[in-house]
């Protein structure tokens, strides 16, 4: 039994990017030659998610419209209250990248990782599905660890 | 350490069916015979989830309304629009099994997969958790993937 | 390769307490003296989910206002209906530990598990990220099952 960790690394361009990872996972998949397990594809980040669904640009812009509409970023959020907040202030006060109270909610309804099924070395994605870090932030750094295990 | 990969097949009923797959994952732990490790329920689809909820007719009621209330069926989806759309068109122009811009904006909120810890060969679900693949477009031919590690 | 499966337990206090257990998922990590592999944090529950995000108190409150607006606590659902439901029944009729139609719909837009990946030893939590168990019922007792694999 192998276990085997990388971390990919890339800056997102904007809020709700989809970033379509699939053929970096792949490719960490395959160097590995590991022929039977799973690959677990994580995201280190309070307010970026991982996704496995179809590539589609209409998809894409439908989600964003859904997300927006159910959990808006022009509204109130106690987490962008600098007038009442007290912790885990690293920005300066009215610095943007503060703002994100409706990024954190999002990602609370979304997920922090994704799990997929390895057989004869090959992750067991469906037709359409293909993995995706989603931003719920601004342009950030962002880093994604990808971790097999298998034999 | 082994691992155990198989896969159900069933046809679903129709949008937002709770199928309850609980028996078959169950025998496919036994099977196994792994005393301790994990099952993952993994969907190949982008438009089906697996989740672990209580079984109850009310609940499934109440969820498909909840649903259906935040992500309307009855919507514009771009992704629907075939004025548009250029991507992944395997469906003839109007044909109703590409309409699922709602299916694939549930799905994100929702999960592709579940991963249950196994104790002394059996699931550690609690009392009232069954395990659910639940259809969010209309009837179709769908697979599960099972897949267990441990020893 | 090693599997290692602990219960924690404790009495949640509220609806909608997000419950600190990251400590607690350290220390059985860090005992099991595994250096690489992966952490399941997995609720048993039906209306309680694993949630990683930041610790921020803001965040916690604007969360929860978005959950009981998407999913009001105060409407009708079917499995609070007495006069409808026949399956599940443990409660006597009336009680109030019965009427959490809300809390199954929200468990079933948020999840039952996370997995946290381990590199040398300790969990690849970021910076932000802390594991919480967050109560979508009331007050209850309750258990959260850690199991780690790896090496």
């Amino acid at each position: 039994m192998m276990i085997v960790t990388k971390t990919l690394e890339y800056k997102s361009e904007k809020y709700l990017e989809f970033k379509d990872i699939t053929e970096d996972v792949e490719k960490i998949v395959e160097e590995t030659k590991i022929k039977d397990g799973q690959v677990l594809i994580y995201s280190p980040h309070t307010t970026m998610s991982i996704v496995v669904n179809e590539k589609e640009k209409g998809i894409c812009n439908d989600f964003a419209k859904v997300l927006d509409k159910l959990i808006p970023q022009k509204e109130y959020y106690e987490h962008n209250d600098l007038t009442k907040r007290t912790e885990n202030l690293v920005c300066e006060p009215g610095a943007s990248d503060c703002l994100n109270g409706h990024s954190h909610c999002q990602h609370m309804l979304m997920t922090t990782s994704e799990t997929v099924p390895i057989m004869e070395g090959k992750m067991m994605l469906g037709i359409w599905q293909r993995i995706f870090a989603v931003e719920l932030d601004c342009s950030r750094k962002r880093r994604v660890v990808v971790q097999i295990i298998g034999q």
